[in-house]
């Protein structure tokens, strides 16, 4: 039942999103069985970035759109992911603040037993701050669930 | 204003703990003007997560033990970080999970602006779950303060 | 001070949403003592759900509307039901969900002393979930307070 | 994609708590194709509520022990019933309180597509209050996730 | 219905609290009908909190022991308050940081309608920090219900 | 590194808001060495009144516009304040209601370590409730950070 190490689909879906060639590397990550999508979205309405990654998720095959079991295992990914950038309260121009965050979904199975089957991972990685130019510093989210 | 690119603290503290070669990132970071420290903790409860960060922080002389205001600064960044670990309420044991994290404490400015001085981050990464060996999975969490 | 078996106000207006004859179960509360409505609402917005049932409970006389401390008492156990329903932010459309609710509020003296006066129950039944027909589950809540 | 009108997992899951047969209706919906299971736990510590409802999930075989994505599921369920339960705080004891619940793990499929797979619901009904006799009013609370 | 100015329960509770003659202050409200309590409490447990304000008001019968409205009332504007004082998560030694607490507990009705009836608020102010002396700012907190 | 008596930064900042001369208050402070403004805002979005804030601190040089560090240290203590005022989700019109509140911000150095340097307070006092005259209590809160 243990996490395989070269699966941590957390620490993948992180590493995408800090390197400088996201691109390369999903693709390795799909040759690995991996499945997947990068993006990006700035918005001072969180419910914006959600849909933004719910789109791409659906367009990029990464869940099944037609099946709610999986829009819904995303999407609790997903506000899990904003705890993380927003830390404490999941609000952003409500509390005059906004984001300018990369995102990246990734799909498959991190443990060693076959029968944990698909989890899913949500990774966010960018800046928050006030409405102005340069006042934001970075944030991070990280969301997993099985799907 | 801006955050200079090749100084985003967050980044640089994340990628610090997902390496494989942690002590040589630092040493790195560390000869580019950043001051930081790295360590282990796995708890049941939440303080003893805190306290960790915060001793190491203190004998690595990343923050000054004898001035409040830096570890009011270091706190607070302790405190965001895990609302991203935890993602909802910073409770581990009371709610029944665990948590086995590397974490990592930088200091030092991230804007081309001098008068920015020195600001803090506190990165976590590991597992979170229940009480019982592989019922978990991965974990991020990321705190960015003024110091 | 003990709670009346037969007087309980909570299992009642749960009750009270959840049967498929719904206006005959008021009728009996009623005739048992009880003043309370029942009505639904709709909406991705938490203070349009907060204002219907607020509306309801005035225009059916539950709770009388040029006493503070009747409103104050209904606002609170209003929230409180909420809470059950989004379990964790008190956010709809902000957090990209909607609900489809029916409500019910209840108002009486659930304990066997006398000098306990009145209580006011909130309960909530419905789904929420994305705003896409079946997205969605379906969740509950209930709040009370004394009045 | 739609709910099921005679399969709403969550309606069933609190009116088998708030019957005054729960034995009978519980082998009612075994027989209509549910697993599910019905249990007592009084406590001022919100993970001894967790870990019963987990203990009785397993007993029962209502998840399967060994698979993590099973507990994963039941985990996240329980969460979401205690915000009903605690309307804000998921604390206990820890802000002075105590609980008296009846719990209920309900497992099956609420939607038409087969697709769906199996979800669960867990309920919570009873009282919260202060640790003095008789100073409690009454709860509920349910969480519902893919599985 | 509107608040009358000299009435002021929330104001004058504080005031209480900050005065360096909080005895001849409360001594003075008495006087003009407040029922009313002041006192101390430190702790890294916030139930140790309730317990104190709730012992103080009940032993100076700012509420009537043996009714649960009452104590109902004072629970919840004692955590209200409790949000002041720690301004995200109701937590204290469980995130690693210790109160001194005064407490005042003021009952009256403040408006200018008699049929608003009484009403209740709980002050606190003092200091919140790490569990090391000095290490430490202030805190404000303030609740007020129906009762 | 204890605070000074005097010097409770505060204790000040809600005292300049409760007292009937404000202005008077003000300019004492200024003589004892503290910078500092006052202002009023009524709103039902909290981002209104974390810009007034932030706008009324910018204009009155209680911080320096152009430096990042200043204005997150003040964000994070009116988000702190907030807290208090909402005690629970820092939501207004989205949960129907609505504020009233003066504020104040004061900044200095509360410690009689001069090392500590500067550290700004941002108190609020008004009243909060329906959208409706008169249907309102009032409300405090209180934050405080380094700077």
């Amino acid at each position: 039942m243990a996490l395989r190490k070269d699966r941590r689909i957390g620490r993948h879906a992180i590493l995408l999103l800090l390197s400088d060639e996201s691109d390369e590397e999903l693709t390795k990550l799909k040759q690995s069985g991996w499945s997947g999508c990068i993006g990006k979205v700035g918005s001072m309405e969180a419910h914006k970035v959600v849909a933004a990654i719910e789109t791409a998720a659906k367009n990029n095959h990464v869940i099944e759109s037609g099946i709610y079991r999986e829009s819904h295992a995303l999407y609790h990914a997903i506000i899990e992911a904003l705890h993380g950038v927003t830390r404490g309260q999941v609000q952003l121009g409500s509390v005059h603040r906004t984001v300018g965050l990369r995102f990246a979904v990734l799909r498959g199975n991190p443990y060693d037993n076959q029968a944990e089957g698909d989890w899913i991972a949500v990774s966010l990685y960018g800046t928050i701050g006030a409405p102005v130019k340069g006042s934001e510093h970075e944030t991070i989210g990280l969301g997993i669930n099985h799907i």
